[in-house]
């Protein structure tokens, strides 16, 4: 059995003891978390809550930590800080500071003989893969990621930084017309207000200014000054009851030619379309935990990314079957 | 550079041709066949072309062989015979007898100190590793695969084997309403028939019995029997006018389940939409000869498929480019 540990017990660390508990080879022997361990109830009767200052002393009971905490200022420091006791995994999805983050990673995952997975989710993660094979197998082309339709927690936050809004929940929503012209293998040529629209539902303060609050999200530059936005305004009755999933998606396409004319289309489609964004997330980290738990056995050590498993890792089936049931 | 060498000059062996010569880091140093070389014209100048008897004293001058010839008969017995001498790719798609032919060049390859990688192309191959993500990371689910709408070969054989067919193409073609409902996460028990649809087109001789032809068909066992067919009877220009295409591609689908209590649905699509089923294996099979170069280069040997080889290996980036363009 591989022994798993969770650091962070949110949406992810919830969604990470459901993934371990289907999974016949592992199990999760340990939850650490910054708040007072008695006032955490884990799903799972009889698994440990600790507080995270003692996760030194469980070095030699954890095959693999997953760090379940948030991209923005827990795994710039606890990736590099936990991967010095611990092989880890973690969903870092800030694209931009990917680069910098392998850095500080892969110095301590080096220095303490760990193996250390970062980025592992959909995007990055799956969608990452979809990206390298399609680029490989046809280096002539375009490549196309849409989001959602899902909510965008940084979107969502903007928006509630508006004076008089007290919640808001805003939705990412490819435009049907763009996927379909990828999809035909046009390779079109596609502006961000193309790609994409927002839908953004408010809870406004009691006499707010609706229509200032309507002006000032979209306008806001970065976040909606590029896109078509559609503004809401509900009640916080309706925004509970109709806007509280956590649904997400989305699709990435390689589009390319061959042919001495590059008189072939291809066309490459991967397609997410998610009921539980973080327990999908989870399940792509427990399955990622095993692919770690195998290359630190290996002797492997370093920071890793989904780019650099053999995919026959991840799985829990040995070689000969996967070569018999789903080569 | 990357030598690259070819066994078999068929529309494989023109689509390796093809996809090295878009390759930066690769190129095509020798091209071997049965045929007499003077025969057989290259659409590059100034490649060799030679007797498949000369191969051995190509040892040291090609650092992957690509093997470019049929399933049924050429590659059970190239493959291992080839391994012996070089590192090898083939495009092995007798899903049934994969086990065996991985044995049998395993063997060749570990005595030799060689990498082969055996069955690349799209299915075995892409779906493959669509298959094996979908299954690691959704444990709690379903698969489906479905192919076309394109041409099968071993059915238009089939076809052309009936007494009065002078010619016969079938196309295999998903049912559109399956394909919804697999994609709306249902979870569809399917039978072979709601799956698939087949449509043949034939060229009779003259003063043929169409409608025993076409009853023939029809009820022809595992062929079509448990299938919807439609057969046309059109003239040999028509054929020639209208169905020399060789486009094809297909869909594969995990669709699973998260959540205590099951109550969250996922699915993960991915489709392939191909103008040229042969450029687009070569493509593979290319990107897929860099990643054995590497393989051998590190001192691995023996037989691997495409689920052993980490997905950066397929790429001309290097590992800092493509976490930072593609991650």
């Amino acid at each position: 059995m591989i022994r798993l540990g969770i650091i962070g017990y949110g949406n992810l660390g919830r969604g990470v003891e459901l993934a371990a508990s289907k999974a016949d080879d592992m199990e999760l022997v340990a939850v650490f978390t910054r708040r007072d361990p008695a006032t955490v109830k884990l799903h799972t009767e009889g698994i440990p809550v600790l507080k995270i200052d003692e996760v030194a002393d469980w070095k030699d009971k954890i095959d693999v930590m997953i760090l379940c905490g948030g991209s923005a200022t827990d795994l710039p420091t606890q990736t590099p800080e936990f991967a010095k006791m611990f092989n880890v995994v973690d969903s870092f999805d800030t694209h931009a500071r990917i680069p910098e983050h392998f850095e500080n990673v892969d110095r301590s995952a080096k220095d303490a003989g760990k193996v250390a997975v970062i980025s592992c989710g959909w995007d990055p993660g799956l969608f990452s893969l979809a990206r390298v094979y399609g680029n490989a197998i046809l280096p002539d082309g375009n490549d196309y990621t849409f989001w959602g339709k899902g909510v965008s927690q940084g979107h969502s936050d903007a928006c509630r930084r508006v004076e008089g809004v007290l919640d808001a929940r805003q939705y990412t929503i490819p435009v049907q017309s763009a996927l379909d012209a990828v999809r035909s293998g046009a390779n079109p040529e596609l502006t961000t207000r193309q790609k994409h629209t927002r839908e953004v539902f408010v809870v406004a303060e009691e006499g707010a200014d609706k229509a200032k609050i309507e002006e000032t999200i979209k306008n806001m530059p970065n976040y909606f000054s590029d896109y078509d936005t559609t503004v809401h305004f509900i009640t916080a009755e309706e925004m509970k009851a109709n806007h509280s999933g956590l649904a997400h998606g989305g699709f990435v396409f390689r589009t390319g030619k061959t042919g001495w004319e590059g008189e072939h289309k291809h066309v490459i489609e991967y397609r997410l379309t998610l009921d539980s964004n973080p327990e999908f997330t989870t399940s792509v980290l427990v399955a990622v935990a095993r692919a770690a738990y195998r290359m630190s056995a290996e002797g492997q050590k370093g920071c890793k990314t989904i780019l650099d498993i053999p995919p026959a890792y991840l799985s829990a089936l040995d070689g000969a079957e996967l070569r018999k049931r789903l080569l």
